[in-house]
């Protein structure tokens, strides 16, 4: 199975890069994960790849394109780890994604003489994850030893927009669990022993040099109308919504945005 | 064959369901019916389903995810008719499409401790459908007996905006066949006895409290450009439509809205 | 294999020509080549395709719907090539790809009397693709002898705008190695000889009665921020691009404008 991620949005990027695999190979199984990255972000792709590739079977080849070093000298990677692979440009992509996971090899994709310099999602990154798919990657002769960093910023009660979903909810990588006062010891009872408990307390939000009081809810139900609120997100990290309707026509955030929870 | 409905949009959400479902079933085939429903609009994902699931090969599962109650103690339900499988929040959306075929059984899915509580499409209904399309349906063990009731409003000349498509159309639920004025029984002879005459009549079409006097064309190419006009559209119901253009740009119509036309 | 080109953009309308198709033929691969074609935008439609089929394996199927005058009198075709087979309105849409093609035969696609008048997509091309990708072309009995012309307009350093991208790319018709104070020939030890050079030469683009100087380069990156730049594509023909930002944002271009590059 190959699974694509992408900046491409509903660009033919997408379907061509579909057509070079079943070019190579007819039986591919080929997934779309998400192709809405924020144009050049790879802070997103970051955070998205890293939260969800463990939702797809053992064996999967991930085929990641967010690439603004496109026709540069930036190399291009190809990642074995214990359970999946991974096809992307060397850029900070991988980084937290391979912090997780047993690296078992890592090897540089030759880039062809006449690729083209502003797309090797077809030219380079298609053509390698569907012969990886296949079996292939030890045919990668060139071996690496160090890829870039890229660390989602996070400290106590500090860390960074890591996405802004279809909804309008601004996504941390600020763990639901971690800040003290958001998450009340005394709340060990319920499902998850610190979960964000539903009261009326008021908790501090800094986001791109504005300061908001905010409640934290258990659901989306809890909050009123018109009411930005925090809320334990699918990846159980806090996200500021607004229900039924979208938090961040108010906030205007952008992934890689500061934001600080107290 | 599993067929995806949600107001996912172009989000991960749809991705990860997807590799939750291999997961259980790598054999699966995931078809997307559609994910750009308005968010968390039910009577829009209601009228999609309801006049589109007859296009799909019998047997099929329809993962229907349109849910603001996410997270609350509103039920999930799994329903079998005669044709196909239906899995859906208990929030009305699976409403229209039961009225038109005959139920089987309808289960409910139980909802795991550790669900997140804003993405049941992950952590329930992509799971339930993945078995449910393996065979197990009969594994839901709690039956239910009467489910939320969500009728798309409709009488004698008034009805509701029920999608605005790409195109900026804008549909409603108004049979094209019905209210008596727009559908010339002298018509009767044409390819459909009820089809709307091409013809410089006027129609009285109220919406969002201003009233507009269109005529109503058999295909948009009989219509003059930037004239908002009515047509029968795919679902055989009346669309606003503005050849070459986009009416909704207009009309600032939503889902669920009321309109009359006379 | 079919491959899905259409206007239709996140409507449900491409879900349920996959329902159609699926129907027919439950164990077809349907992939989607591009659904964001610009709304009745035929020579968007084709330029996509006469760049893009070539990515797919041989033997596929490209049903192509982008048909503003669909419910008229305008034909359906379904052409089979040396390698291929077609399936779109008879509007132009195929022409530059057929001129690139031999082509082994035309066939009429007849229109079924209860076929919607706004929706030949569900009802006449799916329908006509699944049938051709199982090997029925031949059950199209009447034979096409002359198709609708559409030529993407181009000469000496005039051509057209055909395609704005995800990121904001004005893609032009314009070959990047044609017009010659672009393409310096002492470029041609490069690695393609007639590449466009990394230099701080200027050239001249007009476009919607404006005119600018910009220069061209090997890769994004080359250039300076907020500086809108030449650059060749993927299909190798000159782009309009701004580094890590949307050059159209300032061009407002639309596919098929005219453009002038010297």
């Amino acid at each position: 199975m190959i699974v694509l991620l992408t900046d491409f949005g509903q660009s033919e990027y997408v379907g061509v890069m579909k057509g070079v695999i079943y070019s190579i190979d007819g039986d591919a199984k080929v997934v779309d994960l998400c192709h809405d990255i924020s144009p050049q972000n790879v802070i997103e792709a970051s955070w998205l790849l890293k939260n969800n590739y463990k939702y797809f079977p053992k064996g999967a080849t991930f085929c990641c394109v967010v690439d603004p070093g496109v026709g540069t000298k930036r190399r291009a990677l190809a990642v074995k780890t214990d359970n999946y692979y991974f096809v992307a440009p060397d850029n900070g992509l991988l980084w937290e994604t391979l912090k997780q996971a047993r690296i078992v090899d890592i090897r540089q994709i030759p880039v062809p003489e006449n690729a083209s310099r502003t797309f090797h999602g077809r030219d380079v990154f298609a053509k390698a994850a569907a012969n990886i798919n296949k079996g292939d990657f030890e045919d990668l002769r060139e071996k690496v030893e160090k890829i870039e960093k890229l660390e989602l910023y996070q400290q106590a009660g500090e860390g960074i927009v890591v996405r802004i979903d279809r909804f309008g909810n601004v996504i941390t990588n600020l763990p639901a669990s971690a800040p003290a006062p958001v998450f009340r010891q005394e709340d060990a009872g319920a499902r998850r022993s610190s979960r964000p408990r539903q009261d009326k307390d008021k908790y501090s939000v800094e986001i791109n040099d504005k300061k908001y009081t905010m409640n934290c809810y258990l659901n989306y139900d809890a909050a009123k109308d018109d009411e930005l609120f925090l809320i334990e997100g699918s990846s159980n990290t806090l996200e500021i919504s607004l229900k039924n309707g979208n938090a961040n026509e108010n906030l205007r955030a952008k992934s890689g945005d500061k934001i600080k929870i107290s």
